[in-house]
């Protein structure tokens, strides 16, 4: 059986690669805390990171455009996902 | 020595508590990734964790202006430090 | 000449209301900074207009990508419109 | 009787008149929707409208933080101002 093709699927490893340096920007944040560091410092990391994940976000909004919603529109799918896209900007937007 | 006291020591081990969970949400990202899961489920997920850090972030500054603000004060910087907080928010709005 | 058909023509009467009460809204606040309101009472009411001019921009997303973006498609220019589309989702994201 | 000082009032006109222009910016979108402009050349200035609003409300903070919690602090009300202070800048993460 093979894997679903989705948005991201040609850009995975880079991908990948930036939710593994999340992963460590977090990780760092909990070392600070853990050393008592400065909260406006904490914060500016926070802001990072936030920053980063946007990047992400728009990423796979970006491939999911793209892709997915042409083999929807192919499907006759065009507006049920354009709904569920603005859903997720919504979201994004709003953060959660 | 002793560490300094920060806005977030009074709750040090629940702050440590909730980057923890972050970075577990960041790791089933990841996961999410790997196993090639529906675009908009992985925006969903971003979303929470960007509502987490969020959520972080305003407990930081609140203890941060309860605390470090009061502290500041009394040493003559209040303003210096209202600025410096300001800088944060607007870096949190901005989000970086 | 006729009009161009935009994501909002269909629903552009309600589109023109939403922007007049949002005007009237920041008439609202410049009457409270007029009267010497409390700060705090003026953030809450930008606040408030922050989350109607993101209702209107999801709208104005949502019409887009349901209809210029199939009108794109079917024109060649689906990758190129998706693109338009993630630059201005960052812009939103950012806020300008 | 006197109107009360707030955080804005020192720079009460500059603030006056920036939220004129908004009300002008939100106006000029009001015209671009009924000359049936380009969704995404209307979604620009909404981001555009948005960032004013945001330096707005953070000129709106600072003030705030300077001089009415300069006050609170004196009155013992510190914290209970920390606290609407931090509402409001949730509020404005989450725009409203």
């Amino acid at each position: 059986m093979t894997a679903p093709t989705r948005g991201y699927t040609a850009s995975k490893d880079q991908l990948a690669g930036r939710l593994r340096r999340i992963e460590g920007q977090v990780r760092g944040i909990e070392r600070m805390v853990d050393d008592d560091r400065y909260c406006i410092d904490v914060l500016t990391q926070i802001s990072a990171i936030q920053a980063a994940l946007d990047k992400v976000a728009l990423g796979l909004l970006d491939g999911h455009a793209r892709h997915c919603m042409k083999e929807g529109a192919e499907a006759g799918r065009a507006d049920e996902m354009a709904g569920e896209m603005m859903a997720a900007v919504g979201r994004l937007m709003k953060r959660g």
